[in-house]
């Protein structure tokens, strides 16, 4: 696999929100390896107002880890 | 995008909670990008009480990012 | 809004407790800010094992980052 | 109220333990405070495992912050 | 009850994961004491993918605990 | 057992991400000890949305302890 993530560190804040972003997904993308489903499987629950929960509450814990790597940009 | 999260930084406790806010909001707003489709998800789920502590528990967990970033406010 | 928090820092390790409680509901307050539909919405709730142990796990957020903040009263 | 939780401190990480349970149902006490009512979803969520799992995650949080609180026994 | 915690301190990290393990065993049975009755949960727990995530999500919680009292065996 | 986790030191952020896929899914594993069964679970949970999401939180929360362990790898 290629490397995705070389380091915790961010410029700044919102930089590490959009890494905790995608430090999500790609746990979704390792257990489902066919984009297409992936697909698929955005598009219901683009619309799911749980799921959508769900979501935030994955990116809120590692936007936590990311934070604490970088000091909270302090 | 625009800068919306230029620092964790807040004057108080409660500057602090309301950032914890947004920041739950954000990952709706980035993983579903229609405005229209989350005002209507919006109004669904703010009468689910299920969907309302799912929501506390994501502000929750930011909270405690922010309230960490500021020393607490102490 | 009227400042509801002043402050992280309690007396004693239950006033702490009480605050983590107050921390949680707030946020339900911020979603859904019709007391009425809120009020209908805890009576449900108040009866639902589910719901009440959700609560219990942002209560649970809350504390962690509320004893934290004051050192764990130690 | 009468005094419940007078400190996080306990001599040993059982008794830590055996506190985070308490922590995890002074919650539900708080939010549903008719102890007929507390009985019989009581009797409802022994019986269901998703219920008990959802209530070890709760006394998992607790114990984190107790043992964080105890400088893990060490 | 019997000691069954003396210490959150273990030789190796993948004894503090078994240790982790078994701190999220012991709630569910501290709320249901009937041995019957958590063996017939866990026949059903044991097929079903979502409680069987919600189980790794508890021992996750527990090992962070774990780890850290270990000085995450470094 | 075999040896499994000898450590949490990785070289890298993402070997550290990996690690933590794996930290997620041992405790799968050792609820549910039949490959077969385990197998059939991971075909389903590998199409549900919601699934995969709280995969995605478990992983996360293990990211965050290898990510301390690892000193953020900064």
């Amino acid at each position: 696999m290629d490397t995705w993530l070389p380091t915790l560190i961010t410029d700044t804040p919102q930089a590490g929100y959009e890494l905790a972003v995608k430090l999500s997904r790609m746990s979704v993308k390792l257990t489902q390896q066919d984009a297409a489903v992936r697909d698929r499987l955005r598009a219901e629950y683009a619309v799911d107002s749980d799921a959508l929960i769900a979501v935030s509450q994955v990116v809120a814990t590692h936007f936590a880890t990311v934070a604490a790597a970088n000091g909270y940009w302090t």
